[in-house]
């Protein structure tokens, strides 16, 4: 239900995580934490609505569990109250998952973005007492549909159920079948957010009424202002700017999406960096397309400003 | 390309088959071509652009070689030239999808519907051979993929290069992935064509210009109603109204779909009647689900019409 | 149950059928019955038990309604009562499949065999259905289980429960898990005959009694060797020979199985030939790996037989 | 490579971990090291050649780092030298990996049991880089392929590669394609080692020269024995009795397959006792089917022991 005093809508930012380069760190990288700071800063001054550490695009299952909690740490800090903080609190059992969502209440965040149990095949029934013991700790909840990544898939049916518990605000949708949207609120009154940038277009006009992802870490303000065409019913100006940035939003599904969103910032001038392990460089054919993705957004939103003007 | 005469936009409905009981005939049951073109007929009156026989919904695979060009004969006789009749002309090899398209044409066919070859994982430059040589016959083309029914997926550069032969104008896309309509308008200036019901206003809201699929055939006026509004960008309008019946819809992608549509025809007055095999009758806990969501459609249906007037 | 006149053991290799070119024949190839009957002649000769035309090898699909029946003619001809010919049924509906069936009993076929509905996601009830009326005509039936190719898996509940119909003698498994022999035969009394060339050795060593499928068309003398050992609890003299060749058989798993075995037909000094479509011919890299692979194999048979002298 | 001072052989049990009530402990339950070393104990007192604490039967991603460390110490110690020690050192990138194998290694563990990348689907380079940062600890490992759980799979030409590290051994293989023995063993000289208690016998068969897998955990000795068969040659005397025994094997390949085993264990009278979350309780379906298949498989046993007196 979306009554609590907190919902999770708008542009919500899953944030990349920069490290800088030391021998002695986990696979010589240690994360940055002032670069990181400073992108938090960014993005909410860019418009963005919040910010959502220790998302997969966040590589937290490849940090240390201090370095994890820090980063929570680190965000809530650096948006000091300007907007949302939304924590990962993916774990494998509940009793993990409620861990980081008690931290994370405890550090300051503002909500709790939950993955059902990561690496086993739940039943319905395991996944509701996942939810059920994260719900105890009291911060909203967004739950995160992505059976590509986990093995369980939360259809509508079970998203209705899990969507009774009291403080379940909101579901992002990473599934890629839009017709979810209709189903689920068929069957409740969950706030469906668009958990993949190129899905947004279509689950927005369905009436999405947040977007959780990773591409506002390279175009916030751009996006910001995509989200707001979508929301006041402008659709077809938001199609005419959308159809020209999807073929980058398009990274954001596949396999390498961190590496990409990463060389992508480092494309416009932010700073996206290296990865720890498991994720390795791209390939020189991905690092290709990715640039030149990249580049024909640049350059289609530098005309839409030109022409907007 | 679409630079033919002959364009396949609009609703074309892919057309259910009636029979009647016959003892002799194949699993007792004979094609009824007179209800057949009397529902042809019905269809085109409630100003649907056309009419396809001979799809899946069609069961072509169930009728014998005769039956299956008697169909497209009394669909052309129907419609005598007040709308267009697009014939699917599915097989294993070009050699017989070849043979039933110069049949469409000496039958007076508008057009083809072909499926990649069905029974094989045909690699793309068989599937672009077995499209080249169903471009021979030189009737306007809407390839359809159809990656659950068929083991080949038309991804968008293979869309891209068979929409380089002269006579293809049209894909039906039923994948399901709605992303893909931006990628192949991104390759390739083929019109894409909603090719399944429960994703129609994400199609369309995407830049879809036509709709080839099964629920027109219980609701052929208030269809093409969904499809005016979305072309002429009235996609609030468009949307109030889908989402009230996208429940039945999804009918249409379920692997029930043609017992489905036949019983929802029954329930709105007109006749569906039974399948020949494989397809059986419907489970009870179907048969209760197709009737609740059909008259769910029926009631909004009811009240749209007196807010409307 | 198995305990019919005719059981269906033993190596009964589902044949390739040679074509000879003829511009007017579908997609410029005409069906080589001279050639088909000289080679059933010599599968019996050497040493099989039996012949099946119109398997997925003998792409009956491709075939029309006409020579699909020839097929089964020549073949009851040539074997001329020195083993058995067991006729591939294969439909999308029960009312396609019996008819077969019963032109396979007309013709003198000794058995059939019949995949589910080839084109549909039948229900099991649809299934048991299918099989029911194919029963009817009272020739000795093997299923065969190929969820790769069909939509339905025949799972061993559902083997068990067709199984109990009068003619049912054996199922062809093709699924590649291994481990159905063991749950089928904890549930059923029915013949589980080895369905793809590379599982042969480790179905036969849990106890299958036939082996039907396709490289027999090559090396049908040894073959039947390699299966005599296996019979006979020779297991390590079986694997020794079947270690060798397996790397050809793996063919038979393959989507280009077809093209594979016929080009492998031609580098023994038989005749193999084209394929009709879809099937097109096979791609550089693989003609080279089915020649490695078939090279390999006649070198390690000539040791073989060498050491065995 | 195989020609290390440490082979991987024999039957090295998967160990389960069993747990005590405490309220402070994560979900209510606490390792309970002394059932835990008893049981190594008691398995290797049965014959097994060693065990394998933390794999995915041992809980490993429920475990606190402190306690996931601890098991090891305690399997060590209550193996004494006996047997083999082969410790999971499962992470998502190899900066995990590496640092559980240089703690396994300081604990005097015998070797190392390693998925590749357990939550991304790391390219062919990425997942070479995993085993070759692991590799360099020095320990004996086994590979362990499990596409089920893990989101890569790998295939033989990928094991070929990996199997040029100095200490690699061994791979696991839980895939359920029995047809991977023959062709990894064609591509390199690794020992592959049966990694799914339902495909024992044919992988055995084959040729694999170890078992890492569950229900030794429940049958030790007779596990141990029919392993033997298998080494001898016995295939026959194997497979009598295996066929008796894998339908509750069949557990060891099922989402639930440790509540299943703890259940086994519990019902002959060992202590298997509840999961940590994710791992509910059984259904009671589930518990009822365990149990008959439990006992099915003593009653086999017993009249296996009366006959072999």
């Amino acid at each position: 239900m979306s009554t609590g005093p907190v919902d999770l809508r708008g542009v919500i930012v899953a944030t990349a995580l920069p490290y800088k380069e030391n021998a002695k760190a986990p696979a010589g990288l240690e994360v940055d934490y002032d670069k990181y700071a400073e992108h938090c800063d960014w993005l909410i001054s860019n418009g963005c609505r919040g910010v959502g550490p220790n998302g997969s695009l966040g590589e937290y299952s490849s940090l240390t569990d201090a370095e994890r909690r820090k980063v929570v740490q680190v965000a809530v800090e650096a948006v000091a109250g300007r907007g949302v903080v939304v924590a990962g609190v993916h774990g494998p059992g509940w009793h993990q998952a409620k861990h980081w969502a008690e931290l994370a209440a405890e550090d300051g965040a503002d909500g709790v973005l939950a993955l059902p149990p990561t690496m086993y095949r739940a039943s319905h029934a395991q996944v509701v007492e996942h939810y059920t013991k994260i719900d105890e700790v009291g911060l909203p909840i967004m739950i995160y549909n992505n059976p590509i990544d986990t093995k369980v898939d939360l259809v509508p049916s079970l998203v209705a159920e899990i969507a009774q518990l009291p403080n379940v605000s909101a579901i992002k949708e990473f599934s890629g079948d839009v017709r979810r949207l209709f189903e689920i609120r068929e069957q409740c009154d969950i706030d469906v957010v668009a958990g993949a940038d190129d899905v947004l277009f279509e689950l927005m006009a369905d009436g999405a009424v947040g977007w959780f992802a990773g591409f506002p870490n390279v175009f916030p303000a751009e996006s910001v202002e995509i989200y707001d065409h979508m929301v006041a019913g402008r659709f077809l100006e938001a199609r005419e700017l959308y159809r020209q940035l999807v073929a980058v939003f398009r990274w954001d599904s596949r396999t390498e999406f961190v590496q990409a969103i990463k060389l992508s910032m480092d494309l416009v001038g932010r700073y996206g960096g290296p990865c720890r392990p498991p994720r390795g460089p791209l390939t020189p054919e991905h690092t290709a397309q990715v640039t030149a993705d990249t580049e024909r957004a640049v350059a289609a939103l530098k005309t839409y400003r030109a022409v907007a003007v």
